[in-house]
This record gives structure tokens, C-alpha cells and sequence, in this order.
């Protein structure tokens, strides 16, 4: 058994963090694809609105704060990091197709778990829209009132405010922040996404986590209705996070980080923390000119 | 007095931790039931789907937040222990029989706190299916939808991803989470499972926790019909939780634990949390070897 | 100035005692029936049961999370603190009076902030009972189905659970558990009795909580109904929960406290951190002996 | 790039306090209007009044949490500190300013983030009362019952509660509580108060936070009946709560801060945790005197 078990191990560090990538969405998609598959099967009876944004905050971060692997978990966010130069871009590919992969199958396992829900709930027929529809447990699709273009903007801003909050947090997490709490944090923030911004599109904000699931309903059974629902709207969560993550990044750094540097002396009374941060943010930049 | 409370003091530790566990699942219970029973007999007026899961994950927590104990609670924790070789087999026989018990007690608390509510809401008749139900207040029973393949399917991916994150969080224990963390996030991750793995049946998760509340209902006025209802659904809450624990601590060593030992040295930049975590990993099925 | 407020200053301990006591109901009133007095004003377009749960819960602690002050806030609780020997029994009185002023002038300023919504509401005739009852934001009444003799079961397991748990983190409170948390657990057990425990009376628990409003809806309009209502119910919060009261701090020194100090050597790997509690335990019974 | 960002740096300490202030109360209206929004254009389905208040509340707090930036957030705390001479006179209008400037544009941010939402929903006509009204996502608006002087009086009692509690919990941040927990606290004050104090008007309680808004849906096509709507209400979240913030003021400084300097020796053993927040206050008036 120990022999059996040492041989599974993994040596290449990369492949390894591409497994906790890999498992940090399938849990994503189990739990919070799960708590959707729940509130529409049940037609409501056995939770809401509110217990599905809880649920995808949870599934979100369960991973994390389970296993503190602080894994990236979104693609949008690992091509941030990549930009501000502080991991290779060999990764952001590679991290992502882990995400696609882990999201599938997060997708095969709650259709698995619900599929007798499913089943009487739809009436045996998988759609898209309707009454019946079931597709929306597993990806995003648009309200009816929404336009392309709204859809776009409704991404971008979101995704930008959450780069923005979770570049603030990776900034602390250097010293002012204890460990355990920086999941939390990031959990707080996309449940407050999903409480203010959800009901246009559902909050997507995760190109991989979208397109892993839909991929999924293409083959299971939804059909290519899944790409052509909402006006071909599929691409719109895959392209728009990555124009909302490179405006959130170029708005912290331009906002926030650039004034990090300043004035580690002049320490007023009345915003203490603002410089304490200040004068702990990181001086790659500055040292590099 | 001071000589009265003396004598009544146990001498044997087994015996204590058994007490632990009979206390733990009686709060349970009182706490979990109760929370259903509220919603049921007010039908609704007096809380919600969501208070019902918040009921079940503080009482299933209360008793280690406020006393600290470390009980195990579930018997399907105690037999991974033990397969882990971390405790005696002695002890789940014994643990899972204070469990019993204690679900036992704990489900004749709730009906003497609730028998006025559950008289009335049920016109006196204490039925297990049928819109004046009352049975489900003490155990789980399948919904309509559920074949048993489906309702065996749900427990055993919930119960193996509550292992699995337990496991986590144990590991955890001994070094890098606070001591009073580990109970708030055991009962983070019931409601993250309440929220999405409950409505197929209830997630039940717990041999015991659904047994002893299920004989009680039996004594007390429901009937054989508490082990006919759903297709003689009342095993599968007892033996499927047992396969999805045994599936979870193996997707756990195989997956997490077998990688823990390797490179304490070379710490990336990118994932020193998940590098932590591996170095500080135990060290025995190596040694072993 | 400075002079004004210096001779404003209390020089009793004991009196700056009852005044944090005062304040401390005072605050629990503004917001626990301000919590009611929105949700049924409003006719549960502001709110729900659940919100008001976490009203009573969170106007419970506040003032203790915000002032770190240590009140006791529940002449129950102060009775158990007296009857262990940890306090004088001239406090108990004198708190609970405290206590009934406090809450008193709470409802007064619950029923002037919301004077325009409970007169809209009601039709300008404060009632007790019926579709347009308004008493009930401000004290407890009884459910249609709840006799006399249940709704004393209900107080003496709420309040004896209550008790139990106040205990516990009490005597965590001296070394184990960060000085912050006391409140907050205190307060999620609140809510966790009015989520478990809540819709037979609407879980007073408190005495002195109870009975200040009601003395000021007897005489702000709502006329002796209140203490006709349910039966001549008003006496039930009063006396039931110092009989859960007495039987918690029974339960918990026979089946908790009594086993503290033995074998702080033999700490066993399972179990350690019940042992740890063991051995942290006070002294002073056994060694009076 | 690197000269680029240097050249942005803002070198005065002011501007930067007022950088943080206007990002503040940005992000409090684009997650706190959004939620609004979110709930009212989808008619209840994707959200309730809990999440609504949900929203307020990690929208006020979550610039705190990430940035850890202690900015001041309310003109009335800002007047509150001017009053007991902790910031000069000069920063109120500042802060002020920045306040309007980022709730105006906050406000519209989520104008376009829900343009589709908000057209369909009212029919393209922008109005500020009856069914179709989406006035109310922006600013306050008060409650058919309430006449003005009800508004007055809710105001300042909310607002009164809300300095109460900040000036303790700014008390104790300097030493017994951890940093991070104070705008957790905060936010969880601002939850407590939109549950028991929300449905006469939405508790505003910040006159910038208001107006901002106000302003622009006056300017966005909603017209001049944002001034009229109510009976002339604007006025009143701007001023009640200045009178509010004087009270709070005024009585925490005669009830709690007054009796801070006394007797840090005689601590007893039933309020340890009382005298230690006595002893530990500032002794700046006293010393003065």
C-alpha cells in the first residue's frame, strides 16, 4: 500500500499546481452548479436566490480555505499576475486548461447527483429556455432583457471590481493579512458580486468555469442550442472578464499601487493604515526604472 | 454537594469521550430537528429553507464551538480515523452507539418541545408522507424525484466530499489553522453541502444522526411506515454514507496526502501556502516503509 | 466643559455597572423590536423571519461586541453567576432592574421611531391580537397552537440550553477563547435558538427583556390585553426561564464541570483539546471540599 | 510604463486621503445601489429585502476590508471627529466633496451596468413613485405611512445608534481590537440597522452617500421629482442626520467615555473586561483640564 502510494506521487511542482487548479473548480462546479440544480429542480422549495449565490461564493473558496493551496482559480486572474510580471505566461494557458478540464467534470458529477431532479423537472426533455429550462444550472446565460452590449459592460465592470479587490488583498496578504482570512475574503466579494451585480447574466467572471460546463451540456444532451441561446451569447463570459480583468489591473495599479512607495515617514494620525500599507507594498516596480 | 458532584465523576476517559459524543449528537438533533419542525408546523410563517440548513449546521457545531471538545460526531469520520490508523476499531462501535442514543433523545426533546405545533399541524395524526407529514422533521426520506440508485449516488459524492474536506481541515489542525477555526469551517462546508446537496434527500451524511431519530418516530406514533416510506429508503442513509467515506479518505490520500512529504526546500513564489501545507504533512506511512 | 463632564462622572463601580447593564437591554430592545416592528409594519415586504432572528440576535450582542463591556444582560444569567458563588446576590436584583428599565425605554423609542408605520398599519387601534396585532413587536405571546403547559417546556429547554452554552463559553473565557469571540458566540447561539426554538413563543428567554415592553404597550395604549392574551400567558417568560436557568447550570456542573479536574497527565492523542479544557478548569469546588 | 505610473503619483498626503474617500463611496453605491437594482428590475426574483441590506452593507465596508484604508466614509463621522478635535475643520468639506463625487458617479456606474434592466422594468419612462418606480435604487425615499417628522426622528435615532457604536469601536481600535475587525464591525452594525430600521425610509444615514445619487438621477431623466417626491424629502437625509450624529455624539461622550479615566486599580472580577476599555481610554480631555 505505502509502495503504491509513493509511486502515485507527483514530482514536477508544475503538474501539481495544476492539479489544485484543477480541483479548486471541480469543487467550484460541484457546489455552486449544485446549489443551482437544487433551487431549480425544486422550483424554489428548497432554497432561493440567496442560497445560490451563497453557493457559488462557498464553492468558490471551499477549496482554499480547505486546503490554504492558494490556487488562482480564474483564468482572468492568473493572466493579471502574469502581466504585472510575477509568474511565467507558460502558466496562464496551462492553469486554464486545468480549469476547463475540472469544470467538466465538476458539470458530468452534479448532472450525475441531480439526474433524477433532472429528469422529472424537465420532463425528459433538456432545454435551454422555457419554463423547463435546466441549462442554467450549469452556465450563464442573459436575462431576457439584456443586450449583448449591456452583458459586456455588466462583465467588465464586474470583473474589474473584482480584480481590483483581489489584487488589494494579495497586496496584504504580504504581511498585514492572516493567512486563512484571504479566502474568506475573496468568498465575501463574490457574494457581494452576485448580490449587486448577478441578475443580468448570472455573474459569470470565470471564462473557464463557463465554458467547461456548457461544453458539457453540448454533449450531454442540451445540444448546440447551448452556444446559440441569448444571440450567440457564449463567447460574451469568455471574452468580456479578459477586457474587465486588464481594465481592473490598469486601475489598481494606476489608482493604488502607484502611490505605494511615498512618504513611509510622514505617518499622520488620521489614516494610519492607508501608509502602513503604503510603505509595505512590494517596490519591484520603482527598483526596476 | 461538592461530595455528591465528586462521586459522580467518571473515572474512565473512554467513557468521557463517550458522553462528548452522546452530548454532541443530542445537541444536534435538538438544534437540527428543531429547525425543521419550526419551519414545517409554521409552514413556512417562522423561517425557510435557508434557516432549516442554518439550524442544521450550528447544531451539528454548537457542541464543539462551545465546548472545544474535538467529538467526532459521525460515524463514518470515526471508521476513516480508524482505517487511518489514527484510533483503536474499538472505539467506532462504541462512538456510534453514543450516537445513537444521543439522536434518539435529542428527536424526543424536539417532539416534547414541539408536540403541541405537531398535533395541531397534523390534525393529530402522525403521518410519514402527504402534505400534514411530520416525519421528516426527525429523518431524511427521499423526494418524489429520487430513484434509491439516485438517492445512493447523492449521499456518496456528498459523503465523500465531506471527508474529504474534514480531512483537510484535520491535517490543518496540527499546526496552521486556530484552534477554534476547525468547528466554524466543519459547519461552513454542512451548510455548503446543505445548500447544495439537499434537496434529493435531506442530506442525511450521518448513520447514526439518521437512525435514532428514525426508531424514535417508529415508537412514538409514525409507524412501521418511518421504515416503508420511499421504497424502504431507511438504509441507504446508513450504508451509503459509509462507501462515499471510505471513497473520500481514499481520494484524499491518493490525490492530497501522497504529495505532501516531497520538496520542503524548493518553495515557488507562486504556491507557498500549498508548500506549507506539504512540509508540515505527518510523516508516518513514509517512515514506514 | 471639561469641567461639566468630569462631575458627570460615576464614581460607583456598581452603579456604572447597572448603567452598562441598562444600556446594554436598551440597545437589544432598539433593535430586536425595531427588527419585528419592520418586518410586521411592513407586512413582510422589509424583512422576514429570518431577519428578524438575526435583529434579536445581533441587537443582543452589540452592545457587548461594541463596548467589550462583559454585561450579563439576562437576569437568568445572573442568578446562575450567583447560585456558582461568582458573584454577590445584591447584583441580581439590582441588574434586573437595570435590565427592565433598560428594555422599557427601549420599546418606548421602537414605538416613537416607528409610531407613523404602527399607526398606518393598525388603523389607529393598537390590538394584541387578530390580522392588525401589533403587540407582538414588542413582547412575547404565545402560538395559537401552544397550551400553557408546552409553552413552559419550550422556555425550560431553550433557556436551560441557553445556560449550558453561556457556561461553557464562560469557562472558555479564562484562557482559551479570544476575548472578541465570547459575544459573537453568544450571538450566534441566539440566533440558533431562533432558528431552532423560535416559533412556539418567539424564545424570550429573558425576563426583565420581557416584561419592560410589556409594561410599556400596557400603558402606551395597547391596555391590559397584554396580560389577558394567551391565556393570562405573561407570567410563563417570567418564571420558566429561571427554571431552565436552574436546570442548566445543573446539567452543566453534573455533567460537564464535575469532570474537570482529573488527569490533566494522560492526555490522549484524540482528545486533546478536551483535556485541555479539563485541565484549565477551576479549582475552587474541590478544594473547598 | 514605469515613468508613466511615476509621474501619477500624487505627492500631497489630502488629495490621497481624498482619493480614498471618493473610491469609498464609489464602490459603497456601485454594490449597494446595484443590489438595489438588482432586486427591484427583477421584480424580487433574483434577490430580497436581505439581500438588498446585505448588499448596503458589504458595499459600505468592503473598500475597508480590502484597502484597509480607515477612511471616514460619512460627513457626519467626520464631523463627529472634527467636534472632538482629532482633525481639523478643513478636512469635513473636503471629505464632503469627495463623498458627492463618488456616489455621483457610483450612482452612475449602475445606471449603465443596468440600463437594459431599468428600461424594460419601467417601460422607458424613469419615474420615482408607483409600481414601475426605480427612483429608489439610487437614493432614499421615504415610506407612504411617514410624515416628516417621523423621517426626522428615524433619522436621528438611526444615525445617533450608528456614532455610538463607531466612536466605541474607534476607542477600542487603539489597542484591544485587531485591525481587521473593525470594518467587519462596521459593517455588521450597518446590516444590524438596515434589519430593525430600514423600512421607514432605507436608513441613508449619510448625507453625501444621498445626494450623490439624487443628483444624478435629477440629471439622468428622473426630473425634478426627486426633490418633490415625499413631500420635499431630500433635505431631511442630508440634515437629521447631522442632528443625529451631534446626539450620538454628545451621549456617548456624558454616558461612557466620561467614566473612562477612573479607577483602573480596583478592577473586580465581574467586569474585568469593562474597567479594561476604562483604563485604556484617552486621557486627552482630563489632562487638559
Amino acid at each position: 500500500m505505502e509502495r503504491l502510494l509513493q509511486s502515485c506521487r507527483i514530482q514536477s511542482q508544475l503538474v501539481r499546481e495544476c492539479l489544485a487548479e484543477f480541483l479548486g473548480l471541480y469543487i467550484a462546479v460541484l457546489i455552486g452548479s449544485g446549489a443551482a440544480a437544487q433551487v431549480i429542480t425544486s422550483q424554489g422549495t428548497h432554497g432561493s436566490y440567496l442560497t445560490m449565490q451563497l453557493g457559488s461564493a462557498l464553492g468558490t473558496v471551499t477549496h482554499d480555505v480547505c486546503f490554504l493551496s492558494g490556487a488562482q482559480l480564474n483564468v482572468v486572474w492568473s493572466m493579471s499576475l502574469w502581466l504585472l510580471g510575477r509568474q511565467p505566461w507558460r502558466k496562464v494557458p496551462l492553469y486554464a486548461l486545468s480549469h476547463l478540464l475540472g469544470a467538466f467534470l465538476g458539470a458530468a458529477t452534479v448532472y450525475l447527483q441531480y439526474y433524477d431532479a433532472i429528469q422529472v423537472f424537465s420532463g425528459g426533455h433538456l432545454s435551454v429556455a422555457g419554463p423547463n429550462a435546466t441549462a442554467g444550472i450549469f452556465c450563464s446565460y442573459p436575462a431576457d432583457h439584456l443586450s449583448v452590449w449591456g452583458g459586456i459592460v455588466d462583465q467588465v465592470v464586474a470583473t474589474a471590481l473584482l480584480l481590483i479587490c483581489c489584487l488589494a488583498v494579495e497586496d496584504r496578504r504580504q504581511g498585514l493579512l492572516p493567512d486563512g482570512l484571504a479566502p474568506v475574503l475573496v468568498g465575501a466579494l463574490i457574494l457581494t458580486i452576485g448580490l449587486s451585480m448577478g441578475s443580468n447574466c448570472g455573474f459569470p467572471l470565470n471564462p473557464a468555469r463557463d465554458l467547461g460546463p456548457r461544453l458539457f451540456t453540448f454533449i450531454a444532451g442540451w445540444g448546440e442550442e447551448v452556444f446559440k441561446a441569448g444571440g450567440g451569447w457564449w463567447w460574451v463570459p469568455i471574452v468580456a472578464p479578459f477586457v474587465g480583468g486588464l481594465l481592473g489591473t490598469l486601475i489598481y495599479e494606476l489608482l493604488i499601487e502607484v502611490h505605494h512607495q511615498l512618504t513611509p515617514q510622514n505617518q499622520t494620525k488620521t489614516h494610519p493604515k492607508l501608509l502602513t500599507l503604503f510603505s509595505t507594498a512590494k517596490t519591484k516596480h520603482i527598483t526596476l526604472n
